[in-house]
């Protein structure tokens, strides 16, 4: 059934009738060519998701009537974050379409020594709403009910700020033989938060390294082969739904 | 260390001295620009690693000094094969080149009803070809000591009767709500043989659930979420690697 995510805050929701504006409106009236009477699940971003039959099609407006609602089933059990060194060409936009399809929180891009490609200045913004707009599509075709938030790029400090602060910090790098992955996802329990780090093409220098370990992460190792920068991150989401999922 | 792979079977190796020719030769000497006593790793496509150092540089053959050999470790403890339905687009050597990385052992291109590309007969040849370099190519940037071989496509039937044969097989399927990917996975033993079997955009239909579970397969669910064709199987492989290599 189509998907669309709005905005509970700005009153779209007034009991039993929900009111769908914007591009969302149009794809149903155009797009998808949906007639009055149809279904349609809404999300309300807070993990709420309706069952609602449209009563209105227009391009600009749709409305709906609401025939249910419930919990979502469909997130996570545990909140991640993935921090990921900005890889080359357009590879963070098949991270975060993959990561948003595996179930990620929030996608953090940054900025580590062996980075090739750095965000300008200028063209961030932009890349920004491109990259919201992967990952709503993503949240909408993998039936997800949050859309995973795409925050601003940080430095590598400010990186390792964010991603310790009150969570389980992973830091996955290529030189780490004595942790492994196993070690803190086991460990892990419904509703916690945990950081996810992966390098770019480079990996991570050894004084990088070192200075997540200092800062708190857990540095380990993702197994016997060598994953692209772009495989790891969705090695890691996978093992954690596995995990939590699909294991006990 | 660059990585070749060489064929014992034609004799290259005449202890202790290894002969590389063809693109690899012009890879050692143009591409890479090595030098005699540069040192490389050579794999012996039966799990047998080689550290050797260069003692000629030709275009069209290089030889090098074997300095030690070892058994590899780089290769999950099962053997995997994927089976996989044809997706549409140049999916498929996304997933060539993922399932090499996340030590795929096989991989089965197959039809199924809801397949949008069928393979031409009269290209297939060239296909294979073009498959094999990506799953070489990957072999080596992913350290593996084997090759994924790369099989000729099959109908559902002859995939079915492939992927059963001695082996567990595990049936990817969206409508599954009972069995979960951990209960068949938790139970691989070292050495032991998998089949995982994975839909294309359409998935399997009904039908072909029927028959799959009737043939002895095993139908589980990946989880909450609606993973995109060319995901799965990399989510099946990351948590056979998970379970395997980092978990216990």
């Amino acid at each position: 059934m189509p998907r669309f995510f709005i905005d509970i805050a700005s009153e779209n929701i007034a009991w039993p009738e929900i009111v769908i504006k914007g591009d969302d409106a149009r794809h149903i009236a155009r797009s998808l060519r949906m007639a009055v009477g149809d279904e349609i699940i809404v999300c309300d971003k807070e993990a709420n998701e309706y069952r609602a039959r449209l009563t209105k099609i227009r391009d600009e407006e749709c409305t709906a009537e609401i025939l249910d609602s419930f919990r979502a089933t469909s997130e996570l059990p545990v909140c991640v974050t993935l921090y990921m060194a900005f890889p080359k060409g357009d590879k963070l936009e098949t991270v975060i379409q993959k990561a948003t399809e595996l179930g990620v929180g929030r996608i953090v891009p940054f900025e580590s020594s062996r980075c090739i490609k750095r965000p300008k200045e200028d063209k961030i913004d932009k890349q920004l709403q491109r990259y919201r707009r992967i990952a709503e599509e993503a949240a909408k075709q993998s039936g997800r009910a949050l859309i995973p938030e795409i925050s601003a790029p940080m430095s590598f400090e400010e990186m390792l700020k964010d991603a310790t602060a009150l969570k389980k910090a992973i830091f996955c790098y290529e030189n780490e033989t004595e942790h492994r992955l196993g070690k803190i996802i086991s460990s892990l329990c419904e509703g916690e938060a945990v950081s996810v780090i992966v390098g770019s093409e480079g990996g991570f220098s050894p004084e990088e390294a070192a200075r997540a370990t200092e800062a708190g992460c857990l540095s380990v190792t993702l197994g016997r082969r060598i994953l692209r920068c772009e495989t790891a991150p969705l090695f890691v989401l996978s093992a954690i739904g596995y995990q939590l999922e699909l294991l006990n």
